[in-house]
């Protein structure tokens, strides 16, 4: 049987340790089943969280890191229907995508858009879904509408900032660092600012009292209370990353006199909860965002599948303006 | 003119210090409007807050105290419709109930079932209602499905009690005190425990692992942390009140992998929101169920206006039992 190279771990724990590259046997497509060659994966920061055990699935051990990531269909067994050789296509995340190729169940797999470059697919399948339903499911924006977010400099936020802008929205952007404000600003953030225990002050001046609706938050602790006091009445917090560690801290009186909602976003519960024609639906939104520039993903580095470790140690510095790429060719 | 005595008070402050009596005029109803002799008013906690100067809405002073209450229609100027003398009354609270009688535009009154005491009508209009809406408005709960609740020995404690076990549901009843336990089992309450910092561990046991979707919250801080923690999967954390004045915290964790929402719930905005239609139908359920005594308030007290100062000393103690009213009579 032949083998393919794969970034895998047997025990729990910081991910640059643990992961290793090692050979998996790779069967011939049986009927229903794909052989996918792997293109590109991105390192995320649940990938990360999931090899360290700290993410809210645990996956079986020994397991294969990564849970984004592209390939094209390179062989198809018998009674496979709505997927011919060539397709990009998305294999399952629980099997691992930190690897050369793998045989799966065509079922499993989601067919992408093939107007999309293997970088833009093989990012497609976490954070601009994430921006896209979060912007999409919990508050019916108007036109203009102001949306406020923290951690506006990460892939998520980098996502909300182009949608938002593309549809018609309104961002307050907060940040940590001066020196990335000119270029999410450049991206089309229309407040972007270093937050201080004052931001909360200045959102009437910049929207002119009409303060926003929709507050999208992944720091927790005194950023997420920042949010909470910008928030105008009927208000909606969602939390989608907790990158302080700090709880978020509630004050009655403004839960039930300004009608705020606080509540938790989690991208894989969506796909696990919605169809394949919603899944794909805005996958055709995202796709053509993609195809006209609106909408990009700036990628720091790209490493090859045997610097994994090298691109694992370069993920987990806080300061890196982009994604950390895997290339599985 | 004649005039009417009337609990009012010129100043935020101490109820029992700026509350003064003092007589007010008291027109003849002309067109549209109503005389209502008052028969009885409670003494709840947001009348002692309005008063205060620290509820959620503030009234223009010179006011009366107190919003809940009950009357009796004495005379009815012309043109009004839908009104009768001798009907039971509740007139609005903006215009202060801790008075004898008043003359109110009969569009801002609204008619309660002829089948109510005046001790039950004047207790209809907060606590039954807000426990009534918190029970209906967040959760879709099954047969015999579990909630939770901190404060069940507040009036709207008792009401969640009652009307849940009426409706099939079973509540885990969370006190301070060991002394009101059997009392609450009395009123139907299927777990009554005086809370600990352990007590969330016990709630699988209570439902078999079936852990509540609803949980109901008028404490804050470390009670509000152990109901959030005894919540199930897509479970709601509804605030309506915060008497320990802590904020509640919210992990990150739970809040996105277990798909918890946080939300506020205020009976006045509720009214302010829906139409006469919506809350005629909730009154003839909850009259309904005080006609066959399942649902009670006990009354610790009744004082005459006169011994005001008293009433508002009484309803200040947090140990008492039961409610204060006031006979206008």
């Amino acid at each position: 049987m032949q083998t393919t190279l794969t970034a895998r771990y047997t025990t729990n724990g910081n991910p640059a340790t643990v992961i290793e590259l090692a050979e998996e046997p790779l069967a011939a497509p049986a009927d229903g089943q794909l052989l996918v060659r792997m293109l590109c994966a991105p390192v995320n920061p649940a990938d990360i969280n999931m090899v360290e055990g700290t993410y809210g699935v645990k996956a079986a051990l020994p397991a294969v890191g990564g849970n984004e990531g592209v390939g094209r269909v390179a062989a198809a067994g018998g009674n496979v229907s709505g997927f011919t050789v060539g397709d990009l296509v998305k294999p399952p995340g629980a099997r691992g995508t930190w690897r050369q190729a793998l045989t799966v169940p065509a079922a499993e797999c989601v067919k992408l858009p093939a107007s999309l470059t293997a970088e833009q697919a093989a990012m497609l399948y976490v954070n601009p879904p994430t921006a896209w339903r979060m912007l999409h499911d919990f508050v019916t924006l108007a036109d203009g509408e102001w949306i406020i977010q923290n951690a506006a400099n990460s892939a998520v936020g980098r996502c909300v900032i182009q949608i938002a802008h593309a549809l018609g929205w309104r961002t307050i952007n907060l940040v940590r660092r001066a020196d990335v404000v000119n270029e999410l600003a450049q991206l089309g953030g229309d407040i972007v600012s270093v937050e201080t225990p004052d931001t909360f002050k200045q959102i009437k001046t910049w929207t002119g009292g009409n303060n926003p609706r929709l507050a999208l938050n992944a720091v927790g602790g005194d950023s997420a209370g920042t949010l909470s006091k910008s928030l105008g009445a009927g208000g909606q917090l969602i939390t989608y990353g907790g990158m302080s560690k700090q709880p978020i801290k509630l004050a009655t009186g403004p839960l039930i006199f300004k009608d705020l909602s606080y509540r938790g976003f989690w991208m894989t519960r969506w796909y696990a909860t919605h169809s394949a024609t919603e899944r794909d639906e805005m996958y055709t939104h995202l796709a053509a965002q993609c195809a006209v520039g609106q909408l990009t993903i700036p990628v720091e580095k790209t490493y090859p599948l045997t610097e994994i470790k090298t691109a694992l140690n370069t993920a987990q510095q806080t300061s890196r303006g982009g994604k950390i790429l895997l290339d599985l060719r």
